[in-house]
C-alpha cells in the first residue's frame, strides 16, 4: 500500500510506477520500474508510447475528479500503459498516432470507473477490460481512417475448414532455427509468453518481468511461469501454429489467469490451484477462439481471453464450497493473504 | 422434485436422467431417459458423448461444492449434455474430441454458476447460456489447432445480397422426395424440429422427445409442437430456405422459446400464451440473424436464438401488467404452477 | 410534463407527437411535430413507415400494460419511429416489410422494457439501444429470407489494410459538386449530421431538426449542432471518407452523444461540457470501429455507437467528482435543470 511520501514529485512517480506494476496486479514501485526497463530493452519506442499513455490516463482520473487513493495504487494507469504500447505496435508511427493515444488514454480511464461501476454489486474488477475496449473501438476504425496506416501486424484472413497448421515448434517457418522441442525453443515460448503481457515479443525481456514480479511475489511468479507453461502446452497438444507459441502468443493470457486466479482473488489451497491452472489452460483455448472471431477484419484478441476466463472463473466463486474469493479492495499479494 | 433415495446408485442415476431431463426444462427422470433412448435410436456415438458430457459437468459440480439440491435437480448436467452432442456433431472423432468434451464440459458447470450469480438480482435462468458459449469457444477454436477436425456442417460462407434461396419444402436439393407442403414433408420439419434441440435430424427421435415431454407435462408438450410448427412457418412465410426449414432447423430455437414462456417462467393466461408464441415467432427470425453474424466463421447459432429471446421475453415482466413472473426458485410445472 | 388533456384524441396525438421528440430526447409535441415535418420534407414513405413503427410500438406498451406516465411521456414510441424508417430504408418495399416493421416495434417496445429492467440498479436509460438491437436482428435475417430483398445501401465488404480511402469532401465522387471545404459542403455535413439521426441524408430536414430542438431547449441544440459539427470534424482529421462525412454519418451519433450528455443526464458545468463534446468526438471514432466490425456482412451501424459511448461516459460519473447525474427519473430539458 502506498503512504504519503514527503516529496510530491516521489509521489508523482511511485504513482506511475505502480500503474506499471498494475498490468500484472503488483502494487509495487520496483516491480513497475523493472516492467518499465524490460520494455525499453525490447524498444524505446513501445517504452515511451507506454509512459505517454501511462501519463495520460493517470492524469485524465485526476482532473475528472476519481478517489485519490485508487489513483495512487496505479489503477488508472495500467490500461494507459497497454493502450499506448497497443496502437503503437500496430499502427505505423505519426502524430496522428500519438493523437490517438492520448484520446485512448483518457477515454481508458472512462471506461476503467464505468466497469468498476457496473460491477460493483458483483464486487468484480475490470481487470484489463477497458484497455482491451478502448483498444477494439480505435484500432477497429483505422480501416475507415485514411491517416492511420495499420503494421504488418494487421492481416485480415477468411478461415478454411481444411487450412493445414505447421505445428513445429521454431522461430520462423523456414527460418534456420532449431525445429521443434529444443531447449530453447520451449524457453523462448516460455519467457515470451510473460513478456507478451505488455507486447513484449523478447525472451530476455521475459526475463526481467519475471525478476520483477519475483520483487513483489513468489507466489504471483508461479503462477505467471506456471500459466505462460500451461498455456502453451495446451496449444502444442491440440496442434496449435508452432511459431506462434514459440513468440509467445499462447502464453500471455495463460499468465495473467493464472496470476489472477493463483491466490489473489481466491484464496490459495490445493483446489484452488489446480482451478487456477485450469483457467490458464482455458485461457489458451478462448485466445484462439476470439482470434478466429476477429479473424475476418485482422484484429488482435489483445488480452480479452484473460479478462473473459478471469470473470467467467471468478463469479461462480460464493456458490462453490471450494472457493473462497478475496474482495476487491482487499486484493494484496498473495503472500499477505494467506498470513492472515 | 427429487427426493432423498435409499440407494444411492439409483439417487445418481435419477440425478443423471433429470440432467438429460432439464435441456427441456423437464425436471422428471423418465422424460430424461426417454430423451436418451430418442437420442440412441438416432445415434449410438451422439449417445455416448451425451452421457460423457453429463456425466463430467455433474461430477464436476459436486466436485467444485455446488448446492446438493441444485445437483439433485439436473441443473448441472443438461448443459454437458448439448456440450458433449455439440462437439461430436461439429468435430470428426478423436480421442482429442472427448479430451475437448471433458473439459468444456468442466467449464460449463462453472459458467453455469457465473451466470447464475451474475442474474441473481433480475431472478433470471442462465437458461442453456452455458452450453452455448463454452460451445462456442471451443469451436471457434478449432481453426487454430490442427489436431481438431471440423465435419462438413461448419462451411465459412461470405453473405451475398443478391443470393438466390430455394424456398421449396424437401429433404434435400435435387433430392427424389417429394417437393412443397405434402405432409411428409410438414411432419419431418415439426418433429425434426423437436429432435434439434438435441441436434438430432430424425423425425422418429423427434416423436419420442414429445412423448417424453408429455410424461412430465401436456402444457410444456403443447407448447413445444406449437412452437416448432410457427418457427418453420415463420420461415416459409419469409422465404426461408426449405431444406433447412425440412430438417427442423428453423424449429429447435422456437420449441425452447414456447416451452419456456409457456407457463414456466410466465404465469399461463391468454395473454401470456400470445406472447409466449411472439417469442417463438421472434426466435425463429433470431436464428436467421445469429446464423449470418456467424456466417464468416461458418460457426452454428446453436440454441443462442431461444437464450436471448427467452432472456428479452422475461425481462420485462415486472413492467407489464399483464405478464407474471415465476421466480426461478419456484418454477415447476406448468400444471403444478396452475394448480397453485 | 404532459398533462391529462381533455379530448381523449388530442392525448393520443399528444403521446405519439412526444415519442417522435423522443428520439432526441425532446419530451414535446411540437418538437415531434416539426420531425415529423421534417421527415414527410425528405420522403412520405420514411414518415407513413416512421408512423407506423410509433403507433405499433405505443399500442404495443398500452396493450402489454405498462405504465401509463411512461406512454404519455412518449417512452415507448421513439424506437418504434427509428426502426420503422430504418426497416424501409434498408429493404425494399413490400407488404413482407409492413408487416416486419409491425413486428419489430412490437419487440421494441419488449427490449424497451427489458433493458429498462436490467439498468435499474445503475439508473442507466435504454437509451436507442432496443431500436438498435431489434433492427439490426431483423436486418441480420434478411440474407436467410428470399421474400426479404435489401437495398443497395446493404454492401458486404472485405476490409483491405492497405486501401486508399478518398478524403475529399464532396457529395459524391466523381459527381458535379464542389470538392474540399467550401462552405455549401461544410453546411452539408453538419445539417445532414442532423437529420441523419432519422436517417435522413437532406440538409434542409436537417435545418427543419434544429428548429425542431430549438423550440424546446436551446441548449440542447447548442449540443446537438456542435455534435455534428465535431462528429464531422474528427473524421476529416483522422482521414475519414470525404462523401460520408458530406452525407453527415460521421455526425448523427455525435448529435445525439452531445445531446444526452450536455446537460440532459448530466449537470450543466464547463466541465461536463469538456466531457460532453469529448463524448461526442469519440463517438465518431465508435461508429467507424462498429462499421468495420459489421463490414463482412453490410450492416448498418444505426445508433449503436452513440448508445455505447454514452452509457460509457455515463456511467462513471458517480466516481468522478466533477460530474454530477441527473436521474432518469428526473430527466428535464437542460433548461429547467438549471433553474432549480
Amino acid at each position: 500500500m502506498p503512504v504519503r511520501l514527503l516529496n510530491p514529485a516521489v509521489e508523482v512517480a511511485d504513482t506511475l510506477l505502480r500503474g506499471v506494476g498494475q498490468v500484472m496486479f503488483q502494487n509495487n514501485p520496483i516491480t513497475g520500474l523493472l516492467f518499465l526497463v524490460g520494455i525499453f530493452i525490447n524498444s524505446y519506442k513501445y517504452g515511451l508510447t507506454a509512459l505517454l499513455g501511462l501519463v495520460v490516463a493517470t492524469l485524465a482520473a485526476y482532473l475528472l475528479g476519481a478517489d485519490r487513493t485508487l489513483i495512487r495504487n496505479g489503477l488508472f494507469g495500467f490500461n494507459g500503459v497497454l493502450l499506448g504500447i497497443t496502437l503503437s505496435v500496430f499502427l505505423e508511427w505519426d502524430w496522428h498516432v500519438a493523437v490517438y493515444i492520448i484520446l485512448g488514454a483518457i477515454v481508458s480511464t472512462i471506461v476503467m470507473m464505468a466497469l468498476a461501476k457496473l460491477f460493483v454489486s458483483w464486487d468484480m474488477a475490470p481487470l484489463t477490460a477497458p484497455f482491451v475496449l478502448t483498444a477494439w473501438l480505435l484500432l477497429f476504425a483505422l480501416y475507415q481512417f485514411g491517416h492511420l496506416h495499420p503494421t504488418k501486424l494487421i492481416h485480415p484472413m477468411l478461415v478454411h475448414p481444411g487450412a493445414v497448421i505447421q505445428t513445429d515448434l521454431q522461430e520462423a517457418t523456414g527460418g534456420n532455427g532449431a525445429v521443434g522441442w529444443t531447449a530453447t525453443n520451449l524457453a523462448n515460448a516460455w519467457f515470451r509468453g510473460v513478456g507478451e503481457v505488455f507486447l513484449q515479443d523478447n525472451v530476455w525481456t521475459g526475463v526481467i518481468f519475471a525478476i520483477a514480479i519475483l520483487v513483489n511475489s513468489r507466489i504471483s511468479l508461479g503462477f505467471a511461469l506456471l500459466g505462460s507453461a500451461l498455456g502453451g502446452l495446451t496449444a502444442l497438444a491440440l496442434g496449435g501454429d508452432g511459431v506462434t507459441i514459440y513468440h509467445g502468443l499462447y502464453g500471455f493470457n495463460a499468465v495473467l489467469t493464472g496470476v489472477a486466479l493463483g491466490g489473489l482473488f481466491l484464496v490459495l489451497n490445493w483446489r484452488s490451484t489446480i482451478y487456477a491452472l485450469m483457467g490458464a489452460i482455458f485461457s489458451a483455448i478462448v485466445f484462439a477462439a476470439i482470434a478466429v472471431a476477429l479473424s475476418p477484419i485482422g484484429m488482435p484478441a489483445l488480452t480479452a481471453p484473460f479478462v473473459l476466463t478471469t470473470w467467467v472463473f471468478l463469479l461462480p466463486a460464493a456458490g462453490f464450497r471450494t472457493l473462497r474469493r478475496i474482495s476487491v479492495a482487499e486484493v494484496r499479494t498473495p503472500e499477505l493473504t494467506r498470513a492472515e
